[in-house]
């Protein structure tokens, strides 16, 4: 985390400051603290928003490991979720008694992103207690959510007017629901997939991997329906998402997904396609809709996805609609960085 | 870099803190400031000496990463690098006018190490320019000088009384050297080791490949004959070392030298084995003695590495007899880190 006036202390840009600091460009990042993955070669920028609207504006940067560059085109989720919390630590926000609104935007998206974080007593807790599936240690808990997240993309929830849309793809019928929310996504039954039958525990296992191929035709078929591309090979890896979502198998879960990310099973889900998910359960006639038990479509609901329950929630934010999922974020460390001259060949 | 005395202020011990603060267990080490690979897992633990012969006392810690564990069994040379450094960024030892000493000491090996840091002027240079091979952004220069090395392990530096010995190998007969400096190492010539009229740029790729195998009955021939074990089956992988010196083949070089490290080739020289190998340089009768021009066996030594030309030195340093290497070492960041509590199954 990078507050933005420090970086202009610096008279550095951030595109020349971030890669000496994280020690790129290096395989491993050894010389800075860049952790050598794309995972863990991120860094978001922020500062107090001037608008009476907003508390803090941040951008998001994928700093290059073996290359001396800073990609600015994505938001990251996870790292969102961090941007609120450094306000409230920072005193930019004035603590509420129980539960603390920080509204937050997201320049790289143009997503308004309002996050909550208990602070009960009015404090933050002295030590984090909140745990998700995939973490190993505590952090605060952050309700991440995206402000009327529907349209973003297209400009309608449902780009084709419809709830269901029939894709054909080597002359096979496919009904989907095309949602635009968090990110734009393609949504099917897993009968539709192919994967009628089997229990949610197997859909990520082999069953999968023999439909991945046509899964991909259909994604690139929901691109074009959506307006997305004028043809499906012009359509991008990263987006449209594709999700499979159907009935729960038990009480611990209100509904059983799987989305793919570029191509593969994705472990839980990405905070962009939950809150498509959300949405399309929110929105009466899609696949989602019909899987989940009438009375589930409000407040938190429960997908089951290979890694484990991740709860989504969609709340009434004065007036505007919110809608999005937990996370939990800690500070690992208070640090000033020694920032050493650029390689020769990367001076410019 | 972790102060003991900031350490004990927590009131955890290393093998409980160190895990915790780098984010193990975890395969990506996520939630903390370990680099989730073996190079970047790594620990310093120092303290001032209030022996009147010593600055600096410092330990090794590697941190396990899928593990809660520490392993405390042995040094590590690039870490030792910086050492002298932190000694005189926090004023534990008074600087001298062109070039200052810090004499510090290795618990995990029983090694006193001497640190030759530039001081020019008495001030460290405010922009360290220092660079050597695989490096991207400049270091201080630091001579890291092992004190008296010869015999740490064996009690002698020639450990058989001999500069050559013959290992025999199922039924051939190889001469080589073997020394106990740094680290005990087994050092034969390209000849024996099966490269004879091989360029040195070709001694790592497919020739040695086919040779890996009984260079490695070699070294464990060498462990016999050395004493370290009583049969080669029960010599350990790490040690001794083994390596290849032959005569050098432009001005460039004093000698060339391959090395093989847990019996793959070395892209340079570890350290511990370039201590053993400038020892054999200065040792008549000894395979490396042979290979170098004569007039070449003092002070500083040119070593062929694969990576590019690796500096050593064999220095006076008040009556004591210094061999190493120059590295390079710069601070990254001053941080304070936040200590989560353990996992609770990690919690005993």
């Amino acid at each position: 985390m990078f507050e933005r006036e420090h970086i202009e202390g610096t008279g550095l840009t951030a595109d020349q400051l971030l890669p000496r600091v994280y020690g790129s460009p290096d395989l491993r990042q050894i010389d800075g603290v860049g952790g050598a993955t794309s995972t863990t070669s991120k860094a978001v920028i922020l500062e107090p928003s001037a608008d009476a609207d907003l508390d803090v504006v941040y951008t998001f940067a994928q700093v290059g490991i073996e290359e001396f560059t800073v990609d600015w085109g994505s938001n990251c989720g996870n790292c969102s979720a961090t941007a609120g919390l450094y306000a409230l630590e920072r005193g930019w926000v004035q603590l509420a008694d129980d539960v603390t609104y920080v509204r937050t935007f997201n320049t790289n998206s143009g997503q308004k992103v309002v996050q909550r974080v208990p602070t009960p007593g009015g404090a933050l807790p002295a030590e984090p207690s909140a745990v998700i599936p995939g973490t190993v240690y505590p952090g605060h808990e952050v309700g991440l959510g995206f402000v009327d997240p529907g349209g973003k993309t297209t400009g309608k929830l449902l780009p084709t007017g419809s709830g269901i849309d029939v894709l054909t793809v080597d002359g096979v019928d496919y009904p989907v629901s095309i949602v635009d929310a968090g990110a734009p996504s393609v949504i099917l039954s897993p009968e539709t997939a192919g994967l009628a039958g089997l229990p949610h525990a197997e859909w990520a296992g082999a069953a999968i991997t023999e439909k991945l191929s046509v899964l991909d035709k259909i994604r690139r078929a929901g691109a074009v329906a959506m307006g997305m591309t004028p043809t499906p090979e012009a359509a991008e890896r990263a987006v449209p998402k594709l999700g499979i979502a159907g009935p729960a198998e038990d009480e611990d879960a209100d509904i059983e997904v799987l989305m793919l990310s570029m191509g593969k099973p994705h472990p839980a889900m990405p905070i962009t396609g939950s809150v498509a998910m959300t949405m399309a359960v929110l929105t009466e006639g899609t696949v989602p809709h019909q899987a989940v038990k009438p009375g589930r479509t409000t407040g938190k609901l429960r997908f089951r996805t290979p890694a484990g329950i991740i709860v989504t929630f969609a709340d009434d934010f004065g007036g505007e609609l919110i809608v999005g999922a937990d996370r939990t974020a800690r500070t690992l460390a208070d640090a000033t960085l020694y920032i050493p001259d650029a390689p020769l060949e990367y001076a410019a």
